[in-house]
């Protein structure tokens, strides 16, 4: 289950875009009752009352997920960095739980099981069970959430001639902290600034050109905050620009920060953001990527990224498209 | 020269929506020096030193405005009212001018001296050179405008199955007035709000879902201000849902409300406009119309609005697809 950017930069909680990688994997084997374990040696809980993949297979299972099944969840990344690990594993839990009680995956109501499952999976990792990284992750692309309440949500799937880089800061920012930064009011030009760029992020997606998505980038009314409590992050992003970025912006609530790049200059982007995180006293290790086109599911024996051979479930797709940078 | 709807709900100067009707005409006439008329009683300067049009004509062809030309311009409405009635006067003067001077109306740079005359003009009338209008009426459709320095805009032809329905109060509101009581600080899930509306919008008008752009119209950065200036305001907005539309919001600075609404229901919702209006005390007018598809361009005897027979001009378009409501 891929990981996914939310915000995009201009649009807060709104709008999310699936990475090609990293991925969590989730395998379901017969079991005498429901386990749940930890493949490796992840940063996220290994109690299934709070780890977001077991939460999410029992919220969409409900009494069901007293069914015998070994729930394996392979973290393909660590959590607290802003690129929705916590969002990937609480929907691979909601998808494979969905797999398992034979759900009609394209039915309305399956839908809706999954994303609420999920969402409860993410509120148990981090506190908020915002939906931007969850349907990123679950349905591909870039993803719109256009209504909470009644969920309503668009789903494009970007024709991008790009790369997507992504540093990420060794030391972590907990979703909470994160959240309790953001000011209560914002300047009103701010506010239209946001949303122009939203907008034409939007028309820059729409007709493929990642100049005009990368012009769009910037963020004023979560990034400016949150930056502060990252060493580093604005000689990164202005290091990531100078090297031939079409644009960077904070992943979601950080402290990662994510480039649109065009391809050959993707290597030298991630150094040059290495070297920004490191002028600031920060050390942090950089990917290039992709736009993801959403989940895997196999059945078989696969090798997924932690070398889990599993019968069924949810691979992490794409990682031919992922070098890291050392 | 087509008026038009600023802001449409959420968009704070960044959306135009381009009006069937009304609009105004400008003919050009021989003459011995440069002169500048007013068809008609209308409530705009007469003086070309201050009119949108006269202003926006001289502003295109600069010295070559003291060409030997009669400028009449016939206005299809009054001015103060938020359907950028200064916006279409400017748009007209200028592409008048664009005309006469023999430019290529396909070339960038003459679209370029065309949208800069026309902001003179819309500047000289009403204080400050915003395009939205301005844009929205002389190309049509809907308008995004993404970047003013330098100039970005991108136009969409939407395929809407609905009639906007316009009330406008008898009491204006200069937009001076109508500016200054914007705040300089909004609450930031205000922000949040106008920006998933705006692409929620955006995205309603790429699918022809006329429901869900009423459903995007409500705006938080502007129209709540402004519309405390507006007796009526609230009671008018409220009764055209109730009588059937699908979303209604102030147009442009206001005092002037638009509603999106079903064909069947535009003489309902027009009646429940005025309706609600009488509410709040205040006299009003209405009229159906549609998304107008720009200008239109005669040369000969044609019979715009004013009547008056022009040689070369610019016409309403679209008047027969306008009623007014009693």
């Amino acid at each position: 289950m891929p990981y996914s950017i939310g915000n995009v930069g201009p649009g807060f909680d709104r709008f999310g875009l699936c990475l090609a990688a990293p991925g969590d994997t989730v395998a379901l084997r017969p079991s005498d009752r429901f386990r749940f374990e930890l493949a490796g040696g992840a940063s996220v809980p290994a109690d299934p009352g709070t780890n977001a993949a077991a939460v999410a297979f029992r919220a969409v299972l409900g009494d069901a997920a007293a069914a015998p099944v070994r729930l394996t969840l392979t973290k393909g990344y660590r959590a607290g960095t802003g690129i929705g690990s916590s969002g990937a594993s609480a929907a691979a839990g909601a998808l494979a739980a969905a797999l398992h009680g034979g759900l009609d995956l394209d039915g309305e109501a399956a839908r809706a099981r999954i994303v609420a499952g999920a969402a409860a999976g993410e509120r148990a990792a981090c506190g908020t069970g915002h939906l931007d990284n969850v349907l990123a992750s679950l349905f591909g692309g870039f993803l719109f959430l256009e209504s909470v309440t009644p969920l309503r949500a668009l789903r494009w799937d970007p024709v991008l001639p790009a790369a997507i880089v992504v540093a990420v800061p060794e030391a972590p920012l907990a979703t909470e902290r994160s959240r309790a930064v953001l000011p209560g009011v914002v300047p009103h030009g701010d506010a239209v600034a946001n949303l122009t760029r939203a907008v034409g992020l939007l028309a820059g997606l729409l007709r493929g050109d990642p100049e005009a998505v990368g012009a769009h980038l910037e963020d004023r009314l979560a990034e400016p905050y949150r930056a502060a409590l990252v060493p580093g992050f604005g000689t990164a992003r202005a290091a990531a620009l100078a090297a031939g970025a079409w644009g960077a912006a904070m992943a979601g609530g950080g402290p990662a920060i994510f480039a649109v790049t065009p391809e050959r200059w993707a290597r030298r982007v991630a150094r040059a953001l290495l070297a920004g995180f490191a002028e600031g006293g920060a050390r942090a290790e950089a990917f290039v990527t992709g736009i993801g086109a959403g989940p895997e599911l196999y059945e078989g024996d696969p090798e997924p990224a932690g070398g889990t051979a599993a019968p069924v479930g949810i691979a992490p797709p794409g990682r031919r498209r992922s070098g890291r940078i050392p």
